[in-house]
């Protein structure tokens, strides 16, 4: 019933995904596309109603003190090498990955997935079902502060056929426009498929609305959304209103404590009618994965 | 392999410490005491070194965010049944519960274990090896700022003789002595078999040293002790010195966010000779423990 965490047996070996994990993190990712046969029309298809935003899937990793990182910019190793499978397991499944500039430029990210194949998968003459697809890197600046280059890790990526190019969103205000963004950055950017697009920012602070992030990546075709951070947009995103339209949540833990001053993961208070904290935001369905010295959380908010 | 929690099987009947979960916790626990027979000689007795200190179990529960509560004085329930019989359970195991003034101000806390008998175990004639004796009470109270009456929660649990009278530590410094405390709340602790107990308050902010609040217990006979919180308690002990006189940590983390502003668990950093943040501590030892729709982590602080 209960599970010791075993760090050494999962050390070992290729950076694949345990099946058990995976069997119990399926149900928090997006429906999977519904393949449709040309040869039968009474075969059953599962009915979907249409959904106006992709599914959004919220997915960190922190210390026990809610800690992403030491600092901006310190780039902090929390979990093992079964999370960071897991989060590659997890960007094989997204239609896109959407970080905040902060992350951005503090950490020059690969966003792409490397998942290794399953070797019992593949044993299996399954490889067909893991699916290869990469997911498209995106960036939220408005104010475009993150100095794309050649060297940057996902411009490297995308080079190499690895991932996709970018798509960063800036500010399209008045008195802005697109101009935020210079032309070497665009020229690097759409040389590997990438793309500068403009979005107006309405929210308070030159922000976008999660509403109009959400609806440009549906529109643009994409059906998912896996969120990766930081700090800002976690937080954002686990407070109303953007916590309504966060479909799931997995969290990983690792057992130690960064310390005070560290890029927190705590949302906003929300304030009730009488002055007092509003009731506290529980995940529903919940299910808890050790993996390796860690455990991970998944979840649902309930709207 | 892998869990899911499953609250509501759980929350039937009456409140007892599941068997599977308390064979993952019982390593984490004080060495039992040794009982030795008069009948022979050639029995094999455990050798323990004698220890300086009483072991020390930090245990709490906290939000996603670390919050022990929303605010000091509000009182948050974080955790289900489950984890409420885990905390009655660890305290059956132990021969005090520490507590800080904060928390004693704020909470009126009962202090006693309320672990019902085990059906199995009761079922199986092992009765006896469910511990029944009470741990002490003890605060942590410098300034005198518990104002213990006849009506608060420990004292009506002592004079039920549902738990024991609370030893309050109160700084003992010139100037002080022990005239913080007035002789009408003397008399209430005294008559319910507790005791006000003067130490030197001799670390910074008229704060007692960790191993002088260890140090007398284990001279008053106490081979363990179980702190509970709150904030500033568990923070100390999770820094250095504090954090080389703990033997096990026992968190429960409730899949829940509390926001910005609450009673957080992290400890102040450390900052290494480069000027840069210490080494985070990381548990050793580590299980992690799903129970209901919380999960414990139990592990230990590296020396
Ligand atoms: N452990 C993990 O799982 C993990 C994952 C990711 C990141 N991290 C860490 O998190 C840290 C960065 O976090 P952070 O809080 O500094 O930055 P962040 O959340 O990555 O980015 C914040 C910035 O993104 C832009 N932004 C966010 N929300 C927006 C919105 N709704 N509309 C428009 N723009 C928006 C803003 O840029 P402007 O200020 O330019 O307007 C904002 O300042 C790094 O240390 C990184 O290592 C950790
Ligand atoms: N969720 C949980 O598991 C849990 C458990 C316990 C408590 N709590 C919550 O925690 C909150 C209280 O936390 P808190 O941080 O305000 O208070 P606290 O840690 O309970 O008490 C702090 C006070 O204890 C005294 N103290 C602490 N360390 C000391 C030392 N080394 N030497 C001498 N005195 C010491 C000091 O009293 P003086 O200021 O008078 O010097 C200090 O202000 C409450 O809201 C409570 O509900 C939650």
């Amino acid at each position: 019933m209960y599970i010791q965490s075993a760090t050494r047996a999962h050390q070992k070996g290729p950076l694949t995904f345990p099946p058990e994990a995976r069997a119990l993190i399926t149900p928090y990712l997006p429906p999977s596309i519904t393949i449709t046969t040309t040869t039968t029309t009474t075969q059953s298809q599962t009915q979907q109603k249409p959904r106006e935003y992709p599914h959004v899937t919220l997915t960190y990793a922190h210390s026990l003190d809610a800690s992403l990182a030491l600092a901006p910019g310190i780039r902090t190793v929390l979990s093992g090498p079964e999370s960071k499978a897991m989060t590659h397991f997890l960007r094989a499944h997204h239609d896109a990955i959407l970080v905040g500039a902060g992350t951005a430029v503090a950490d020059d990210p690969g966003l792409n997935s490397r998942l290794l194949p399953d070797p019992d998968l593949e044993a299996a003459g399954e490889r067909q079902r893991q699916r290869q697809r990469q997911p498209r890197p995106v960036v939220l600046d408005p104010k475009g502060r993150w100095a794309v280059h050649e060297g940057s890790k996902v411009v490297r990526i995308a080079r190499e056929g690895k991932g996709l190019g970018p798509w960063v969103l800036v500010a399209d205000n008045k008195g802005h426009g697109t101009g935020v963004v210079d032309e070497g950055r665009r020229r690097v950017v759409e040389e590997v498929g990438g793309r500068y697009i403009p979005l107006e920012a309405r929210a308070e602070g030159e922000r976008f609305e999660w509403v109009d992030v959400l609806g440009l990546l549906k529109r643009e075709g994409l059906e998912s959304v896996m969120i990766e951070g930081g700090g800002e947009v976690i937080n954002s995103l686990l407070a109303p209103p953007g916590n309504g339209l966060v479909d799931s949540v997995i969290v990983t833990i690792a057992p130690t404590w960064l310390g005070q001053g560290g890029v927190v993961v705590s949302p906003p208070r929300t304030v009730g009618e009488d002055g007092q904290p509003g009731q506290p935001v529980r995940l529903t369905g919940v299910t808890w994965c050790p993996l390796g010295e860690d455990v991970v959380l998944c979840g649902r908010i309930p709207r």
